[in-house]
């Protein structure tokens, strides 16, 4: 998306491929897991972007096959010919390499992973409260998380806050802040690219939500309803996978380098060896940048990449010499803006150039920097009015249980 | 609901059963079909109603079973004993005795339901874009809507706008202001509990709008993505039913006299006929109050039987002697206070209290009075500030389709 907006004005035609409608904000995606938005206040019409931009078309489908020789995209039925490619594909929860556990442990990429998180773990309460044996009701209120990074952190202390606040007054048989929500990380620290400070830290507050945190426990096995670890097995009616992503598995199918997780190898123009019209940006690309950096697999750096391939390929368009025109290409610097990630409300840690900074200070800047970029002025409001909401009377709007009666026969 | 609240302080021990966690405001259902608003907004949890009356328990469960004879009722494995019941099960969509026209036509009862047309019809559009075939283009982008009461007129309005307005700037390859929206009503006339002019004002305006009005026109048959006609047939990639409702399949199976539409017929103070401890409100009971007239399957009623359940109750338990006490019930009394339908933004028709009104000042009376009765401070505001914006900007905020990577083989 950013690329074909940096595109705006030139003299290109932009087919603009996705298999969903709709531009997705992940990083408050754990918000609509744990009943806190709506998934519509978080997602946006992809077409609605570019409604003003008339050299972009947007096509909703699945990207079937690339061929790089061709030059040629097929999605669905049609083929899209190209002169230059920018694949943005991105990545889907990693398992890795256990594809079987994909089955007991749900991952939180989509708005209908989210959707689904929210349904199961209400549900899962609702069947506690009718549940009159007491281990199994222990078991029902139990969620493990396995993944100790932002996205583990976030929905953990979520999770605490919906059971301990949110649901508290609302059972008769079952005390919502007696649920055992279940933190698991493999290293030995949370939040393992912050500083060991900022680890310590999220883990006291996740303790003092009321999260059980476990470091230095790699997962073993993922069973039905359970996770195995070196010394402990951890039944849970809910598990949730926030331990890794890898690239989406056409871009193992291109025939250019790729690193383990299936990563795109790119250049540091961004293009793919061998290919100057074709370029991997985002999480689907494996980038050492100009500087010698390794580029994270963060929104940030997504954005940049895909503004920079539009500046490549317009610098390109703007050559002297069609034969020339790959020699001068400019390389992709990734500037680091820094990272933060929420713990509960009114805490979070965030590092930005060379600065740490914890608490409810961290969080203000978490909500002034995720509502300046969740796109759209009508989500921008709708949001802060929710959280507002949700600050002041520790209620969460969107604690709906849907997909009960999904009309699966119909076509 | 209602009931259960009119119970408040008294000692009384309430159970409230429902199959969804959330109390659903059915007027703006179509709103969420038709993109307009997101599932959340219009939803509100059960145990939040409740939350601070400690004399309702709420448990989400299907009543399996209701034994009239020993008092009991049966929801999943368990067994609730009662000493009074209030059977408010409502209805679902009825097809006039095809259930095989159901896999065809999709009706509008759930969030589900709303969620399921609102990514079908999305969906349409997206698959019309794509399309290069003129005439599976233009089956593409055709919605036929069977049934021409308020909840057909407010679809039929409410697709009409999105197609020609909310999406006309988005696509390239088709011009969505092209979109067939079909509304059909076996009946000579739409909205026919309305006065004349009023179903002639609601013709013309849908008209205005771009619907196809068909009238007199009673539904022979319907086949996958297609509606006969007496005369014609309709092809249509989105068939949604407007066109009725039954009681749900409970209430025949209870051994108490039922109507055509399988509603329990109720005795003037809502009593089962031989079951003075049963109650039978809303939609799913027939009724003909204390003056003679049948209680309409509207919302107001619904609220005003579950209340007058409810003050029975109390009266019976206040009641001097155990005996007697059946005999001295106040009888029900249906309050009309008139009924509405919106077309599209900024035109309604109402009638109240022998009053007509229609246009902008009938929409603005819908508007508050809507706004009025949703559940929850925070809903309003949002819903609110959604129909600001997309009344300014002709914009939609719940433009997303999801259900697209069900993860249908996890548990």
């Amino acid at each position: 998306m950013e690329c074909a907006k940096a595109l705006r004005g030139r003299e290109v035609r932009v087919t603009l491929v996705d298999r969903q409608n709709h531009h997705l904000f992940q990083p408050l995606l754990y918000q609509v897991a744990s009943a806190g938005l709506a998934a519509p206040e978080i997602a946006h019409p992809v077409r609605s972007v570019f409604a003003d931009q008339e050299n972009v078309t947007v096509l909703m489908g699945d990207v079937g096959d690339i061929d790089l020789a061709a030059r040629r995209v097929t999605v669905g039925e049609r083929h899209l010919d190209y002169d230059y490619l920018v694949i943005a594909l991105g990545v889907k929860t990693g398992y890795f390499g256990h594809s079987d556990w994909e089955r007991h442990a749900i991952g939180l990429k989509s708005l209908d992973d989210a959707t689904e998180i929210r349904r199961r773990v209400l549900l899962a309460f609702e069947r506690a409260e009718m549940c009159e044996d007491p281990v199994e009701k222990a078991r029902l209120m139990t969620i493990a998380i396995v993944g100790g990074g932002p996205t583990g952190v976030e929905l953990a202390g979520a999770f605490a806050e919906l059971a301990r606040h949110v649901l508290r007054r609302d059972f008769r048989h079952i005390d919502t802040e007696k649920a055992h929500i279940v933190l698991i990380e493999g290293a030995p620290r949370l939040l393992s690219m912050y500083d060991e400070d900022l680890s310590a830290y999220t883990r006291e507050r996740l303790e003092s939500l009321g999260v059980t945190v476990l470091t230095g426990a790699p997962v073993k096995a993922v069973r039905e309803k359970a996770v195995e670890l070196g010394d402990r097995v951890i039944e849970a009616e809910n598990l949730i996978w926030a331990a890794g992503v890898e690239a989406v598995p056409i871009a193992r199918q291109l025939g250019v380098p790729t690193d383990p997780a299936g990563r795109i190898v790119v250049e540091t123009d961004l293009s793919l060896p061998g290919h100057p019209n074709v370029f991997a940006v985002g999480d689907i690309a494996h980038c050492i940048d100009q500087g010698g950096v390794r580029v994270p697999g963060l929104c940030p750096a997504a954005i940049q990449m895909g503004r920079h391939a539009a500046s490549v390929i317009a610098d390109d368009l703007a050559g002297p010499a069609r034969g020339g025109r790959y020699a001068v290409r400019r390389q992709f610097r990734y500037f680091d803006k820094g990272s933060m990630a929420t713990i509960g409300r009114s805490a979070a840690v965030a590092e930005s150039m060379g600065l740490k900074v914890r608490g409810f200070v961290a969080w203000l800047m978490w909500l002034f920097i995720h509502l300046l970029f969740l796109i759209g002025f009508r989500n921008r409001i709708a949001v802060l009015l929710q959280w507002f909401y949700a600050y002041v009377r520790y209620r969460r709007g969107a604690r709906i249980i849907t997909g009960m009666d999904r009309p699966q026969d119909r076509s």
